[in-house]
Order: structure tokens, then C-alpha cells, then sequence
């Protein structure tokens, strides 16, 4: 078994050009047990809340929805915003998401509480996409 | 705000039909913060190790590498094996993954430990995507 040097892990490092590319690509990649706390914006910038957890299939390795915690927005206690993947955009300037719908609409999506997980199946995914105007 | 219901979140239930591939769907979909644990198999069917944690392109939202620890396997601590997504296969049965190497290469393949995580950057996933076979 070989550990890691920088000869095995960066075999084409002595190249030279391509390192600011590879410095994005460490930086465009998180860790599972990271995505944790990761915030959410509104288009105009304002902070929703964050990454609770990312719903990934299990065989296609495809994020499929981000569960998002509002925590107290709105007055809730703990609520659980499943969000299609394709309905966020990553904000590199901020390190974050932004949901491309307005407060309103976002106030009143479907949701749930800790006690009563839903079940995330292909209706439900077609309702949720459905609702946030993106393609199931 | 609408809490979620059965109706909300399966507007289409009622019609019948298709509820089979619903809970196929619900089984291929699993959360980040409960993928810590997921066993890896060879191709023999032998229990290698388990996943550790994935990671993830935050802007495709795609998994790039699994990376598994082995524990007391080979006689080391504790050790980490980044996996080229493609080299693996999900098997159903076992709800787990299995390596498409054999057991001799994985020995072989590029770890590290706990204190020296290396850079994922583009170079490292090129030599690792070529260590396993795989298009990088």
C-alpha cells in the first residue's frame, strides 16, 4: 500500500500551468459531513437559513434535494424545507446557496416537522419540482 | 405556509398505478448525514470497509469521490481511501457498494490518514481516476 505523497496525488503537478484550476476544483468540492450549516440566501441576498442535509440517490451519486433548516424564520420551531437541486444556484462569492424564487413563495412550500419526515418518492419529487418551477 | 400532507406531497397517489417504482425511488435516495457507515463489499462479496463520507461538487451537486475508511483493515489505523464515484456499483441487495478492483490493486491504491488529508484538486483526481480505471 502506498500513502499519499505529492508524487502519487499530484502525479502531473510538475507541469506547472493548471494549478489555479486545480485550487477551484479543491474549492468546488465538499464533504458530506460538512454540508451541514451551509447558508442559504434569497435572490436579493438576504440569509434564509441553511443545509441541513442533501437527499442523494444512491446509485447515480445525484444530490436530488437539499433539506434546508429555516430554524426561526417565520415563527416555526424546527422546520425542514426539502428544495430541488435545480432550483439553487451556488454562490461562490458568498460560499452558499440562493433559492431563484421570491420570500412569498418560498413562505408558503411545502415543509415539514422533525416528528413527520415525508416520504421522498417519485409523486413527491414530481410535486416539489412542480412547485418550484423546475423540471422533474 | 402549508405543512406538508399526503396530499401535498402525492398530489398523483390516487391514481394507482405506480406506486411500486414510488418506493423504489424512496430506497435509492439517501441522506448525507446518514451515508457515514454505508458498507463496501469486493467483488467476492467480502466486507471490505465502510463509507466515510462523500464529496460532492457543490455546484452540480454530483459525488466525485467515496471516501472509505478501512479501520483495522492491513493491519493500519485509521485510513482513509478516496474512490473514484465511477469505480463503484450499488448493490441493491446488500444496500451497500462494491469495488470493481480487486482486492490486491485496492491494497495497493493511494490512502492517507486522519492528520494529512490531501488536496482534491484536479491532478489528484486525474491520477486517482487512472489508479482505478476509470474515466477521469
Amino acid at each position: 500500500m502506498n500513502q499519499m505523497t505529492s508524487e502519487t496525488l499530484m502525479p502531473d503537478k510538475a507541469a506547472g500551468p493548471g494549478n489555479s484550476v486545480s485550487t477551484e476544483e479543491t474549492h468546488d468540492l465538499i464533504s458530506s459531513d460538512k454540508v451541514d450549516g451551509t447558508a442559504v440566501y434569497s435572490t436579493d441576498g438576504e440569509k434564509l437559513g441553511h443545509v441541513d442535509h442533501l437527499m442523494i440517490g444512491k446509485r447515480s451519486g445525484q444530490v436530488k434535494y437539499a433539506v434546508m433548516s429555516f430554524g426561526g424564520f417565520l415563527g416555526l420551531g424546527e422546520s425542514y424545507h426539502p428544495i430541488p437541486w435545480d432550483a439553487l444556484d451556488y454562490d461562490t462569492q458568498r460560499d452558499g446557496y440562493v433559492v431563484a424564487i421570491d420570500k412569498a413563495k418560498l413562505h408558503d412550500a411545502p415543509y415539514y416537522t422533525g416528528d413527520s419526515p415525508p416520504v421522498f418518492d417519485a409523486n413527491f419529487g414530481a410535486g416539489l419540482y412542480r412547485y418550484y418551477g423546475v423540471f422533474y
